[in-house]
Order: C-alpha cells, then structure tokens, then sequence
C-alpha cells in the first residue's frame, strides 16, 4: 500500500540492531486518519470473508484492530497477556513470546466472546516472527471458531512468521512488507527496502 | 449519556468485591459503534477546548481514544506501562499504581510526542481513584503543555479521583457516572445506580 510506504520511509527509521521503529505514527503516537485509511483497506482486502469477530492482541494492535472492526460492523476483541483480576470465569490461554520485551508471555482470551460460529480476522501491527499470531490462531482454535485470515500493518518478510503462517494455508494479508532494513554503521542509519 | 447507561446496565455486571465488569463491549470484548459514538460525544463536550492532541495510557483506553482523535483530527498517544526495548532517546516517566493489578507501574511517553504548545485531552476508560489520569497529567506538565480536559467513559463517582482531579482545576468529564454499586449477597449480584 503506497500511502503506507510512504509514511514509513519518511518517519520512521531503523534502529541500531535492526529494529524498525514507527513510534512517531503506529504505536507509540498513532495517525488515526492514516490507521483508519488501512482499516478500509484491511475492509476491501477481505470484503468476501464473512467476517464477524475481529481479533487481535493488546497493546498496538488494539487500535488498528478497532477501526477495522467498525468498519465490518462487527465486535472486536483483544486477547490480554497477563492473569487480570476482573478477567472472568473460563478463559482460553496461549504462550507467545515477545521479542522486543524478550519474554514468554500468556494470551489470554475469555470464552464467551470467541465460539463455534465466528468468523475471525486476525489484525495485528507487525509480523515478524509471528509468534503472536501464531498463539492467535491457537486460542481461535481452542474456541472451535474459524480463522478467516490475518491481517498486518507491517510485514518483516525477510523473518520466517509469515511464510509459515502462509505454510499452514492461513490467508495472511500486510499492508507493507519489508523485504531487508539494511543497516549502515558509517552513516548510524538504515535503508528500508520493500518487496 | 443514556445510550452508554443503558448498555452498562443492560450488559455489564457488579463482580464480588465490587468490580465493575464491562468486559463485554468496553474493555475485553469492544464494541466499535458504541466506542464511536461516544467518541463523537467526547468531540461535542470539548469542541471549543482547543485540543490538538490526545493521550491514553495502555492497553483499555486506546481504543476509544484513538476513535476520539480521529474526530478532533489530531494524534493520539499513548502512555506505555514498562520500558521496551524499542522506546528510543529520551521519555517522561510518572508513576502510577494499578487496583486491578495490585501492583506500582512507570507510565511513559516519548519526548518527542508530548511538547510545549500542546493541547491535550486526556482520555480513558474508568476514572476511580484517579491513579492513571494523575500520572498522565504529570506528564504533560513535565512535557510543557497545557492539559485542557479528561473525558472517562465510565466514573466511579463513589471513589475520590474525580473529586480530586476537579479540586485541581482539570477539567473532568464522564459518560457515565455511578454512584453506587451495591452488592447482595444473596442474590450473588450488584445493583448499578447512576448520579
């Protein structure tokens, strides 16, 4: 998506050690006109599905996820990662491991609000090594609901997560994918180059 | 603001110990129609407030804030809970203690996205005792800029935060307002009463 490609040569950057940073408009400050615009096109990309859940995992997926969400006119539900004490009742859990925190961490979803008869976009920010998607899909599982396909801001395509993902036949849709973020010690910068 | 009352009462319920659980369409599970409308009613109570920028901590207020900005036509940022390991250069830090988590907390921001010369709306779920809106609002001091408002969707009235924060001079505005929550114990229920 050009706007998108746009916006991420223009501000963000890649930090020393290859982490692409985007905090000025996706996750840590957010462009809600920018993210409303790849709700739409998260919208037209799976117009067909028969989506009526949207899932996706708190924190920066929450508010791309909910902008999605109303645009399908359905709700939208963000697994949590730790043990809240106002989650209630049964909740369906999944491990994840989070790279940038580096750490196991639990999913946590509560039974009622994923079933047997739920068609769910799965929405997230980044794909990297697609561990949170990855522990998305179990819980998807777990609650006997259908995974119609997933949905990223920004691919890490040159990480493994969504050739796998793609592997295991989930339709796996991103809105930019990054194909290397070479990083230059003389100039203390990267370049970003998509596919 | 009767629609958000009648969707507490209708779908919310009072938890033993007093928790008052709405994870069925605010917090857990969202519903994005309602989030949107009461983000326009954030639009209407502060149009004349000058805002030009809206900040949140994560992970329950992002959503209705980013609804929020989007119609103020503004950025949205949110305050994160730890330091990860891709926050870059300087940030703000408040402390802040969680009741639902039992625990103290660093609320953060990066420099770069809380400056002199900002007006900002604060925006979050629940005001009770006031921990995260005080933490947010020492914040945008430390920042410079000009806290114009808090818009909560849901106050527990009965708790000394909001007291506190309009004894301050904020500006402090919620959508519902419950004045008591009381639990019996034989019917294993709490009755929800309203300002």
């Amino acid at each position: 998506m050009k706007l998108l490609e746009e916006r991420i040569l223009r501000d963000g950057r890649v930090a020393e050690g290859g982490t692409l940073v985007v905090n000025s408009f996706l996750n840590h400050q957010t462009d809600p006109a920018l993210l409303d615009a790849l709700a739409a096109e998260f919208r037209r990309i799976f117009a067909d599905a028969g989506v009526n859940k949207v899932l996706t995992v708190e924190s920066s997926g929450i508010g791309i996820a909910l902008l999605t969400a109303l645009r399908f006119g359905c709700p939208m539900v963000f697994a949590k990662k730790s043990a809240a004490s106002n989650l209630s009742g049964d909740a369906l859990t999944a491990e994840a491991f989070s790279y940038t925190h580096g750490r196991k961490y639990e999913l946590m979803v509560e039974k009622a609000y994923l079933k047997p008869g739920d068609r769910v976009l799965l929405i997230d920010d980044f794909l990297a090594n697609g561990n949170a998607l990855n522990a998305l899909l179990a819980l998807v599982g777990m609650a006997g609901a259908e995974c119609v396909g997933a949905g990223v801001v920004i691919e890490k395509a040159f990480q493994d997560g969504g050739r796998l993902l793609r592997e295991k036949g989930l339709r796996v849709e991103a809105l930019a994918r990054v194909a290397s973020m070479e990083w230059s010690e003389t100039e203390r910068a990267g370049r970003i180059v998509f596919c």
